[in-house]
Parts: C-alpha cells; sequence; structure tokens
C-alpha cells in the first residue's frame, strides 16, 4: 500500500517525506515493490518534480539501502571525478592513473555505456583481462596497496539506485536534474570520499544540453555533498562535439594511453588537466592551481602516470602491455577513411550521431543486456571550425564486417557538417561552481 | 523500442496517433511490453492528458485488440448500462432482469469489487452455484433464450484493457477522464449494442466527485458512442451518501431482489427506474417517458420482473430459490445494531468510509486476487437530514467474527455524523447528457 499511496501523492503533486523514501527504497532494493509502480512514481516525479528536501531525502535513501564505505584508513585525501556523460568522454580513464600516481587516492566507480554515450567499464574491459567486477574487499585492498581502483556498481553499493537507474532508463524517465542527482550522488557518496570532482557536460550530446539546466544541476548535487560532508566542485564543458578524436571503446583506451604519456588532443588534455587540478586541490595535494598542474604535467612528463595505469591494469588482471603497445587492445576487421565530401567549413561535428553510429556499429548498447563489441567506432580527426578541402580525410571508421561500415558512413555523413561558414563551438571549460557560486570562465 | 518513443513523447506533451495506439495496444495485449513501460506511459497519459482524437484511438485500440460480438440476429434492441461506480450501488442487479423482461437483450458485461466500491460479478456469485464465466459462446446462447446474460470481461474481449486497468489500478492513474472513458467504452462496443445509458456517479463516493468533470466524463463517452454508431445517454446520480440502504455483497442482491418486487428503498427505486426508462427509449420499446415508467412498473407489480431474474440465475447455474427466500443467500456469522451516539441530524452517511469498512471487515479487495466474503457488510437505515434521538438504531453491521464487528462499528462511526444542522444532500438524479447537450434536472 505505501508505494500507492506515494504514488498518488506525487501524483498531484505532494511531497513524499524522508521516512518514506526510505521505507520505499527498501522495499525496492529488496522486491517488494514491482517495477510497474516504481516506474509510475518515476514518472510522476519526472512530471512533477521533487523540491530540494525530498531530493537530498531520495539520496539518502539510496545511500543507505546499500552499503558505504569506509576508506578513513586509506588516508585524508579521497577523491573520485564522475562526468554526467558524453561521447568520446575518457578523461576517467586518464584522471584515474594520472591523480593516484601523485598519493590521492581514487575509489572510482563507473557505469556502462547506455544511450548515445560510452561508458568507462565497457572501455576498460577493451583490455584483455580486464576486470572491472572485483569485491569490495578487492577494491579496498588494491586502493590501499597502489591508491586506485577502476570499479563498477557492486550490489552493495546504492542497491535502490542500481534498479532504479535500469528502470528509468527503460521508461524515459533520464532526463530528470533531482533524479538525476540523488542518482549520481547516492553512488559518490557510498565511496566514502573527501572530495568530488563533477565534469557537467553542455551541448548537443550532453543528457542535459542546455547550460541552465546543467548549473542547476551541479548545484543540487553540490548541495547534496555538503550536506554529507564531502565537498564537490564541478567544472561545466563542452559536449557540442566528442571530445578527442577517439570514439568507441578499444580506440578510446588507446587515446587515454596516448594522453598518459602527454600526445593526446588538446581538447582532451585541456579537459583532464582541468579536472585533475581540482581533484588535486580538493585533496589538499597542491598549494595553488599552478602548482597542481606542475604535478600533473609532471607526473605525464616522467612517466609516473602511466607507470601507474600499468599497475592498476596489472592488479585488474589485464595485460599491462598495452600501455607500451596499443596492438595489444582487439583491432577491428575493417578500416575505412571517411572523406570530406566538398569543401568548407566543418560546422557540426554532432556527438549524438557519433554514438548512436556507434550503438549501430555493435559498439553500444540499446539494452543493458547487449554486448558490445570493442573493436568498432570511429577516430574523427575533423574539428569544428577547420577548413577542408573536398576529399581532405575527416575520419576513420572501425567496423566488424562491410555491412558495419557503411553503419559509419551513413553516421558520419549525419554527424559532420561541412558549410560556408561555422558558428565557433562552446568553450571547452566554461564554469567552474562550488558551494560558493558560480565562476563563469568563458562565455563565447 | 516503440513503447519507449511512445513514453518520451507523451511525456513530453506530445500527440499518439491512431496507428501507435494499436500497435502498442496489441503488443501490450501480448505480453511484449513490459508493465512497466505501460504504467510509465499510462501516468504521463494522466499528467499530460489525451486529447479527443487520441481518446477515441485508444479505445479503438483496446477494443480492436480482442473480439467484437455480432449479435445482430437477437434483435434491433440490445441495450446496457453502466455505472462509475459507488457504494450500494445493485442497480445493475435490478435493470437487467426488469429490463429485459420487456423483450430488451441486455449483453451486461460488469466488473469486480476494487477500490471503494462494489462490484456487480461479487454481488451475482454471492447467490450459491452463480456463474459469471460464461464464454462467449454460452453468453451468446443464453441472451438468445433468455434476453439476458450477466458476464465478466472475457479474455477475448479488449484484452489490452483488462490488462491496463488491472495495471492502473495499482498504479493510482485510474482518475483520468480520458482513461476511464477508453477504458468503459471499449468495453461496452464490443457488446455488440444498439444503445448504452450511463450512470455518471457525482459526490465524495464516485471516482470523480465533482460535477464538472462527471459531465465531462458523459460527454466524452458519449461522443465515443457516437464514433461507433451506438447511441449513449447518461444520468448523473448523487454519490454523496450509499444508493438504497444494503451495502455488501449478499445483503445488496437481497436488497435488488426485493426493489425487483417494489419493495426496495425510494432512492434505489428512483434511480432503477430512471436508468431503465432511458434503456427502453433507447431501445425504442416505449414511446415516450410515461409509457417507459408505466412498463417498468407493471413488470415490477405483476412479477415479470422477479420471474426473469429466477431464470437468469437458474441459467447462470444459481439457486433461484433466492428470488423466494433470501435465506438461501450465505449470512454473516455476526451482526450488531449500530445507534446514534447523540441526538441530532444525520449530516453525513460517507460512501468511502463505508466502502473501506467493507473491505476490512473482508467484503471487498485490495488486490484483484483478493477473496470476497459475500456475507459481510452494513444495512443503513439512517438518511442524510433525517432527525435521531440519541441511542435510536442507525444500521445493522453484519461480520465474520467479533473482531470484525468492531472493524465495522469504527467504520460507521467515521461514516455517520451527526450534527445540528444538515446540508441538504446531492439531488438523486440531477443532469441528463445525450448528443444534444445537457439537462438539468435539479440543481439543489
Amino acid at each position: 500500500m505505501l508505494a500507492y499511496r506515494l504514488i498518488e501523492r506525487k501524483r498531484d503533486g505532494g511531497r513524499i517525506d524522508p521516512g518514506e523514501w526510505r521505507a520505499l527504497a527498501l522495499s525496492y532494493a529488496k522486491g517488494q515493490v514491482p517495477d510497474y509502480q516504481m516506474s509510475a512514481l518515476l514518472m510522476a516525479c519526472f512530471l512533477r518534480g521533487l523540491d530540494r528536501g525530498e531530493t537530498a531525502a531520495l539520496t539518502d535513501a539510496m545511500l543507505t539501502s546499500g552499503e558505504v564505505l569506509d576508506l578513513g584508513e586509506l588516508g585524508p585525501a579521497r577523491i573520485d571525478k564522475h562526468s554526467t556523460g558524453g561521447v568520446g568522454d575518457k578523461v576517467s580513464l586518464v584522471l584515474a592513473p594520472l591523480v593516484s600516481s601523485l598519493g590521492v587516492v581514487v575509489p572510482m566507480m563507473s557505469g556502462r555505456s547506455l544511450g548515445h554515450t560510452g561508458g568507462t567499464l565497457d572501455k576498460l574491459e577493451s583490455i584483455p583481462g580486464f576486470r572491472t567486477d572485483l569485491s569490495l574487499a578487492e577494491a579496498k585492498a588494491q586502493l590501499q596497496r597502489i591508491g586506485c581502483a577502476l570499479i563498477g556498481q557492486t550490489p552493495e553499493i546504492a542497491p535502490a539506485d542500481r534498479k532504479m537507474y535500469a528502470l528509468r532508463d527503460a521508461t524515459a524517465t533520464v532526463e530528470s536534474i533531482p533524479l538525476i542527482a540523488a542518482s549520481i550522488m547516492s553512488k559518490k557518496l557510498a565511496e566514502g570520499l573527501t572530495g568530488l570532482v563533477l565534469d557537467i557536460k553542455r551541448g548537443s550530446g550532453a543528457f542535459l544540453p542546455e547550460l541552465e539546466r546543467d548549473l542547476e544541476l551541479a548545484q543540487l548535487m553540490i548541495q547534496l555533498g555538503v550536506d554529507h560532508g564531502c565537498p564537490v566542485v564541478a567544472l561545466v564543458t563542452a559536449m557540442d562535439r566528442p571530445l578527442g578524436r577517439a570514439c568507441g571503446n578499444a580506440l578510446e583506451v588507446e587515446e587515454s594511453i596516448q594522453a598518459l604519456k602527454g600526445e593526446g588532443p588538446d581538447d582532451l588534455m585541456e579537459v583532464t588537466l582541468a579536472l585533475g587540478v581540482e581533484m588535486l586541490m580538493l585533496a589538499k595535494v597542491a598549494a595553488s592551481e599552478s602548482d597542481a598542474r606542475g604535478k600533473l604535467t609532471r607526473a605525464i612528463d616522467n612517466g609516473t602516470a602511466a607507470a601507474q595505469f600499468r599497475r592498476i591494469i596489472e592488479a585488474q588482471g589485464g595485460n599491462p602491455g598495452v600501455v607500451d603497445d596499443p596492438a595489444v587492445l582487439p583491432q577491428a576487421a575493417q578500416c575505412e577513411i571517411f572523406s570530406a565530401p566538398r569543401r568548407g567549413f566543418v560546422a557540426r561535428v554532432e556527438p549524438r550521431a557519433i554514438g548512436r553510429g556507434i550503438i549501430e556499429m555493435g559498439g553500444g548498447r540499446t539494452r543493458m543486456d547487449d554486448r558490445v563489441d570493442p573493436t568498432v567506432g570511429f577516430v574523427v580527426t575533423a574539428r569544428p571550425g577547420e577548413w577542408v578541402e573536398a576529399g581532405e580525410p575527416l575520419a576513420t571508421i572501425f567496423a566488424r564486417d562491410r555491412a558495419s561500415v557503411e553503419f559509419g558512413r551513413q553516421a558520419l555523413r549525419n554527424a559532420i557538417r561541412i558549410a560556408d561558414e561555422a558558428d565557433p563551438p562552446l568553450p571547452l571549460v566554461s564554469h567552474r561552481v562550488t558551494a560558493d557560486g558560480t565562476q563563469v570562465y568563458s562565455t563565447s
């Protein structure tokens, strides 16, 4: 009867109080509330909204539906980074080894690709042997030993969120600011962090394209962190085009390794370093922004960061040779260059079309249980604003067969627009949001 | 993918077109769309609404998800009555035998008790042996033989509606005018009727208490009927207090038999005759309202109506002796008089409190699979507006044990309010709605 009454109340615009959220989350995690009731409630929440107090209560209810890690013995600097999701966004793969190589514990719990965006777990699993399904005990031991673990949401962590997220994905109730904030923060707060950096994506390839809603989401998550004594800093970054060049699981691992060696594309390096600076500042292992930036650059230049990635891969059962030889990664059966159909400016490289193309080629998911082909994807060298000549290569398609190449070609035709003029793309890092307010870095 | 796209579109306030409704209803009836997607869509429909065209399309989609009866060979007068549901509303049990005894074919498909209201099938099944689960072939043969069959919604009739209705009931998505209208009309139009009379309940005990929404519902169902060539007339009747005195399954059968013999309470007789007149007029077996009323009264007075009920009961396997001896019905183990706690006017007899009391005593359902105890309920003799002395009997409680008597007592304490003043109750029959417009009978 509880679920019914809560659906009815939220449907009519009422509030659900903390005790009710807690009882609901526990019953749902245990399977006592059927999915069909929860999905009706989620749609009512989507359309009627949750106020600040309800969002905090839902976060807490999902958090306490499972275990909360106690990592206090690992020291005072336990920092994670979370991105709201994009195409070509492999920042986690670079940041986790880079920042943990500097003495910061990074207990990173990531997700799988879903919708048009990629997922860190799928990317990591393209490394032969790499296991992301560590138990909490294994993860804790690894954190103790090498300061970083890259794992999925274990069954012990926020089980109510785990079930609810899968349901939202199937019932078109994802794009709700309070539901997104509560879902992310319930998982992140369970990691026992001392600080969290958020990468809030804006632009056409983000789940919430409008800047205004992104800032609202950032502020809400920051407040939820403050409630739980976890400082949160958010950067708003561009997702009106893919980040970096590689889009697709193994391709992104390869580009991440280049970045760890200082050879990544400029935009990827810029976003990674900006987020890394925030992580080091929150961890209090850098005295200033320039100190932090210097530490990160040196860890890349002197090989410390790459060495740490080797250590993480080895600890999680993967072949660490990948850091030195990308040929260790699975390779696509078919490659094809995609060339500019005309001369002009690159006016758009649309991330959603790229992401959907990867799904069509078998490298993404339309259902949670879809298998992902790690080899497929694109390397898009065309950058918005650039001038190109007809026939000039814009991208390479990686596919498993000839039919898939055609899907890829079609996706790139939709994604890349050449025109006589090009509006400037969004600034890469435009806003910095903290509990104290919002700084605007760039408005262009 | 279809369901997902439709949820998303309706969530954002868009329209679902007829082909999509049809595909959805068929897939859902076949179990290809999971309940959790349908319940999210239903909540989006509840909150975003359906326009007139969408409601017509949904009605049609649910109607054509199953069989449509062809009863043309039974003659030109095939009329049913449908009530939006109330407490003590046993009108169907009286009208079906009464009207079919006058040469009108009445193929009545009814529902079970759910929420605070009773259901015709549960009431009928309190008659020992009575079967409501006739197959369509059995029902058709019985209609041919005796002109009336009282059955449940068979699996062949509007299966998409059948599943959707059960889901709406569990997900707080019942009280939506377009969803109610589409659900009722998809079933009724499947009966192959030449006319339909609607009893739209208003007041605190109705699913839609406000008059304005009741009139909207009436007009919508009338339009849906017109679309399918089935004339519909609606009367708006009072449900701010129970109809008649008996509330509870076997108790209502007993009172229905009294009514068939002309000995029913005045309010029950008035509503029954008003609806019966409309049925006879739609069937064109009466030349005028007064002619219709005369025919109905005579069928009661000369025993034709009661004899037809005997025939129906016998045809459906029940013990027809019940018409002459109510002791044939199962009897409650415990009875207790409930008396006025003080002198004053009977200010309220609240139907929802009565209905919920019956559920608590075991005579109703909170889930579709609950078993119903036919013996329990109330006979409420107190009428709103009446003056009573302290200690005067107001009602009798029928219960299965002493503990249940206490539930009943509590329900009556909540339901019946004695005060120094009493507002007049709603007029019994206040509005008549047809395709031509709305007549106001009484505004008091």
